[in-house]
């Protein structure tokens, strides 16, 4: 049996799957980051997930013929370095030299949000479709464009930053200069943001996180009812500009804040039923993602079977 | 030697041209569209502009290997058909089909946004890069996206709509229903609505129309000037959004409105810098459009090639 094995290297954990050419987990690895051991320290935790999930599957270890790692990034995945991760410290890392030194294996490197859009049109929601738009709402917003089962490729590789669509040219400043993005309105940072406009605290003992808001608004409290109508407003809008542009066949959301389920889909949907041509959205599908932790590492297995050449 | 015909059908002008493999232009025929004379009288001068570019090329109607039409949308490439366009009152229109009896040759239908841009990146301004993103300052905003030569095509043929991209939620309400979209702000139609609302009025004796006020905010009039930079900047909003989900290598401006040049790419550029990422910006060449009046015909053609599979 051949298999590939999939890396989804995040802030907090680190994901390794043993995937099969239908995208069946064979086996499967997952621990802590700890990103506080710096870059080196983290790049040995990996190879050591990779061999663990080896191990899992029970396959001998020449029977994986690739491995593919998704990180954050800003990254250059020709070149295979993780040029910046402001959550791991990272700068210019280059982790597909150093992984293949380390497990003597094709490495191939990509986007994390990429992987996971790749994963979900692979054997999860998007099954199926030529174009699919995901959108992960999560601490921030990241998306990735799957066009006929391939991540669509911009010039330089940084395409796809769907929570950097501006949704209001007056809203507040990013650090980073732009401002009023979709990223500001729906991640848990901005649902933070917009509760905290808006005089709300979560209730005495929770914490101060998106989820909070949440179930407040779930139990009808009418301010954080509010929060999610104009974060899920916000999100149409964003959807609007980018269903208009790329004609996607289907939208998935994921991420905690997705979780929120009708109380962000439907402000979503109501604005944009406004705003989109009805050739857009005849027959556009809105899906939530299936494939939950597994999502990035079974995206970056894909990336590793297409390196091979195999479809 | 052998050619195939490209046709760019507008509103006022129906272009024709007879183009070999590498775009070199063997014959034109130019005439009034005369929409009045309805679907089936613009068909019958349609194939006659065909036959007059054929006869001015001075090559055999055999040496021409089929004929590709542009054609204001929205359309369905596959099925060949014009499904509604405003300008020429048509509504279902079986392109395709028609022109194949009516020519003897094979036919193929693309929205004249998208060839546009096909014709640019081909042999225009745009030849060589991997993702060039067009946009067509005219009456409407419209665009096309093309990758490794080809048009981006979504799920079902109505990509790359960027005059329909949100740069303002609470703008001025379009007659479909969106509001605060790109075309509002940057066609010739938007830049004389900003005019208005800044109470200028033309020179006496110039029509009310965009190049009446650019040519007032050349000679340095203020209220002309700001109209040009709010047009500008909303220009470098709904392009900030475009760059950062498709990241292209190079953006190219066309119509009417474009030749305004610095009164408009200056505040475009200003709110570029602004709110893109450096590794979005970096390297991303702005041209503007060479082909002129050749444009949408030139890339008809170029459809028209690789309709016959030829490179």
């Amino acid at each position: 049996m051949k298999t590939v094995i999939g890396v989804d290297l995040g802030g907090t954990n680190i994901v390794s799957a043993v995937v099969d050419e239908k995208g069946k987990v064979a086996g499967k690895d997952k621990r802590k980051t700890l990103a506080s051991l710096g870059a080196a320290g983290v790049l040995d935790r990996i190879a050591e997930s990779v061999r663990a999930a080896s191990r899992a599957s029970g396959l001998p270890w020449k029977s994986h013929l690739a491995v593919g790692v998704g990180s954050p990034g800003p990254l250059d995945p020709g070149k295979g370095v993780v040029i910046f991760t402001p959550n791991l410290g990272w700068k210019n890392v280059p982790v597909v030299a150093i992984l293949r030194e380390k497990l003597g294996k094709k490495v191939v490197l990509e986007n994390d949000a990429n992987l996971a859009a790749l994963g979900e049109s692979w054997i999860g929601a998007g099954k199926g479709e030529k174009v699919v738009l995901c959108v992960t709402l999560g601490t921030g917003v990241g998306g990735g464009l799957i066009v006929d089962g391939k991540i669509f490729q911009g010039a330089t590789g940084v395409s796809n930053h769907i929570g950097h669509i501006v949704v209001d040219p007056d809203g507040p400043r990013t650090p980073y200069g732009n401002s009023g993005v979709l990223e500001q309105y729906v991640s848990a940072t901005g649902i933070v943001r917009l509760a905290t406009e808006a005089g709300l605290k979560p209730p005495a003992g929770e914490p101060l996180e998106a989820y909070s808001f949440q179930k407040m608004a779930a139990s009808g409290n009418r301010k954080a009812l509010r929060v999610y109508e104009q974060a899920g407003r916000m999100l149409g809008v964003g959807l609007a500009s980018a269903i208009h542009l790329l004609n996607p066949g289907m939208v998935i959301l994921s991420g905690g804040v997705a979780g929120a389920g009708d109380l962000l889909v439907k402000p979503m949907m109501k604005e944009l039923r406004k705003r989109c041509f009805k050739s857009h959205l005849k027959g556009l599908k809105f899906r939530m993602a299936k494939l939950g932790d597994n999502m990035g590492a079974v995206g970056a297995a894909r990336l590793a079977w297409q390196s091979l050449k195999v479809k």
